[in-house]
């Protein structure tokens, strides 16, 4: 089992000097808030991830005047390529694409960013009970661990339930599923309990769960879990929770070349010093017909504003006039999941020989998924975990040395003593990120979609919402995030 | 059925003049911030509430200088008295106060403020299926509503297993209790549904979840629920269910002459111009040795910091260096409820003369549970009602009036045609309330007490947390939040 992720930077590696392949960024780091302070733009937008990128090109091409303001050194927000201290590049945050996700794949494919397959040659590799199976990905059961018998069956069952019941939520207001209410006053963890009653399935269904969410069954409502699925498709195709697990046509399938972050910073280069760097926003002020965006080192004055941020990170700008309560509570009710991602490079990727792909379900450790991140030329062997959930929040206060050892420590255990000495091991740790604290993306608790969904998207006045967390399709995925971009700009040119 | 409740101000009232006895305010309008820019203390303290100016006093009387920063033009933050239009007062927020709140009562007992008992007399009123039965609550079941028999045995069993359950949680870490991670994987909902199997039984728990909460069952954590009840007493008296919904000899049995608001004020007067109004708190910012409290029109340099506002509000304020990921993340997981205060003011309490106490237990309408809010003297009569979770969200957004004539007619309903026209009507909804943003207080959802519990009143180098949230005994009421400035007070004291 495998995911597809929003994320965004390594803190040690701030300037946006050090990302690799940056020379796209060049136009964007001249648009510094030294060069400019005050600005009068028809759109503001707040964000300059995918989602407030995609939405001040479209807004440029139509005309329109905007300015991005970005809180970071850098764009791409939870997108973001890591230089690795001997060369070469690794992806701290989002970095898969796979079918039906055609956003993304668009407008990587207007900016030149090729895509390669993820490794996925050889066996997974299942860790279970102290036990290591590896396992072919071709066969009956496609890439599902191959637990007992009996467990099979129960997760069999369980995943069509889910897939049935996500085919009843409609995904642009998924409050209005004829069983919402039930769905919504559960935890997906109660539900689970009541249908994966044979252990290894449960297990299947909990890796797959933090795998998918990086958050514990027992944090999410059932009608948000199957919102996501029912998101992870497009309009012509529904979602499915096969298509967010897999590899071979799921959503991890693909990778960009160069990595992800190239995507953001070539569409960021496009739109030169429109894109405001280290300009965190504070407030946002209406005067009259217009808006006062005033970020660190500059004010912004516009028609229009576009939040494109985490709802929880949306919450901490102050507003004048206030907003309404259904909008400001719902943004205390989507916190940010528990995620950090742990890459070890390696002279080789010396699993493929062993004949596996670097991929591992574990029911222990810190890391319970991985993936082979290497590059498309084996160059070096990148082999990349997630610290999801309960586990990350293990290892939040922990140093970097402890979290290197606690990693190392898996992956010895998965792939041999050859993992134990990397040539260089980063972290990209998102729980202590300032501007995100936490990822990959939002989840809500039950009560959350029935009673505040609808101030998702529902714009406040000249304000309007963006970010993947407002997208019908993938939503928490890099796609989601272009597609709520796009979106939004409609939303804002059809009353500008 | 009842409750007590930790609330603030009316926003159609802001000014500190137009508080009913405001004469102990006297002293503390004095230090306003336009008076002094900068200052240099021992503690700052964010917040004039109950919980930041009871820690004020302590640290004063050990000879500390302190600050407190309050954001609003007003101490008492969700205590609050409001004016009437024709004289007198009344409350928009906490009010009541009960057996083994022992520190509030201290509090009040060394300021002057007096009590005096909840009218209770004559019958409670239970508006069920379209029918009113009137019920005392002096018998057998106390103040249970007279629902049908199977109804009663049932609920009668539930409250018994709650309390027991109850029992079992350590409430100064609850997420120690041996079954903390079974009761924080569901909500209460869940396991009400499994529980309160009688249709009548499950009404009654409703009701008490939303009159105590002002959340739905399915919005909270069972391990939330039953640590909330086993706060409700005191070090040497366990809290139960009880104890929290009824009036005689529960939570709701005193109320304080003159409005529940003269208590914050009459301490506020002690502090002086340590009182700072109208100074919301924007960053936290270490230097060195020290920290630099920023607020609106006031500076303030500290050895310590404490925060004493809801955590949904404390994620507000910027903090420099950040704060851990696992305080950051509890305070994104922590929202407030939502509710509002609706009272209106008749030329008497005609009620009491129908053999009515004003107390109604309903299945319908915006406003489920009533109190007799009349003064002492009885010189003119007040019905007020709390709009609660669901139904506070649907009138978030409508205007005064619209909730006016739903609220109105409801009373109606409950006390006939005389109630149709109050003399005068006041609202106070937390909700939209900038410096609240709902309320009483605080919720959990399943996951965070277990995952994030400890990060509640664990201070991050100088800067500690006080507030109701973060007291071991009556958390969510006026007695939790001076529980928490004497907590903090110690606290500081022991490293200063």
């Amino acid at each position: 089992m495998a995911r597809e992720r929003q994320l965004s930077r390594r803190s040690l590696l701030g300037s946006t000097a050090a990302l690799a392949g940056a020379a796209t960024l060049t136009a964007t780091t001249a648009g510094t808030a030294a060069a400019a302070t005050t600005r009068d733009v028809d759109v503001a937008i707040v964000g300059g991830g995918l989602a407030g990128l995609t939405a001040a090109r479209d807004l440029v091409a139509a005309g329109r005047t905007v300015v991005v303001l970005e809180a970071r050194d850098r764009v791409g927000g939870r997108v973001v390529n890591l230089r690795l201290p001997d060369g070469g590049v690794t992806e701290g945050g989002g970095e898969f694409i796979g079918p039906t996700q055609d956003r993304i794949k668009a407008l990587a494919d207007s900016l030149g960013v090729a895509t390669f397959a993820t490794y996925n040659t050889g066996k997974n590799l299942l860790y279970k009970d102290g036990r290591k199976t590896p396992y072919a990905t071709d066969g009956l059961l496609g890439s599902v661990p191959p637990v007992d018998v009996a467990g099979l069956a129960n997760a069999a069952i369980v995943q069509a339930s889910l897939d049935d019941m996500a085919k009843q939520v409609p995904v642009d207001a998924p409050w209005t599923a004829a069983k919402a209410a039930e769905w919504d006053k559960q935890t997906f963890e109660s539900w689970l309990n009541a249908n994966a009653v044979v252990p290894s399935a449960k297990f299947l269904l909990d890796v797959a769960c933090t795998s998918i969410f990086s958050a514990e069954p027992r944090e999410l409502s059932l009608l948000f879990v199957l919102f996501y699925i029912a998101a992870a498709g497009n309009a012509s195709t529904p979602g499915t929770l096969e298509r967010l697990t897999e590899t071979a046509n799921g959503a991890q399938e693909l990778r960009f070349v160069g990595g992800s972050q190239r995507v953001p910073a070539g569409l960021a280069a496009t739109l030169g010093d429109r894109v405001v760097l280290n300009a965190p926003v504070r407030t946002i002020a209406r005067s009259g017909g217009t808006y006062v965006v005033t970020a660190d080192g500059i004010t912004v004055t516009a028609k229009r504003v576009v939040v494109a941020v985490p709802p929880p990170l949306a919450a901490r700008i102050r507003y004048d006039p206030l907003l309404p309560a259904a909008r400001d509570q719902l943004t205390q009710r989507l916190p940010m999941a528990s995620v950090a991602k742990a890459i070890a490079i390696y002279d080789t990727p010396f699993w493929r020989a062993d004949g596996l792909n670097g991929q591992v379900v574990s029911d222990t450790g810190v890391i319970s998924s991985t993936f082979d991140n290497s590059p498309p030329d084996a160059s070096y062997g990148a082999l990349m975990g997630f610290i999801e959930a309960d586990e990350a929040r293990k290892l939040d206060a922990a140093s970097e040395a402890e979290v290197r050892a606690a990693v190392l420590k898996d992956y010895v255990t998965y792939f041999g003593e050859k993992a134990a000495s990397p040539s260089s091991f980063v972290l990209q740790r998102w729980n202590n990120e300032a501007y995100t604290r936490g990822g990959p993306v939002s989840i809500a608790a039950p009560g959350v979609l029935t009673q505040y969904g609808p101030a998702l998207r529902e714009p406040v006045g000249g304000i309007h919402w963006a970010g993947t967390e407002t997208s019908v399709h993938w939503m928490g995925f890099m796609d989601g995030a272009v597609r709520s971009g796009e979106r939004v700009a409609k939303e804002v040119l059809a009353v500008l």
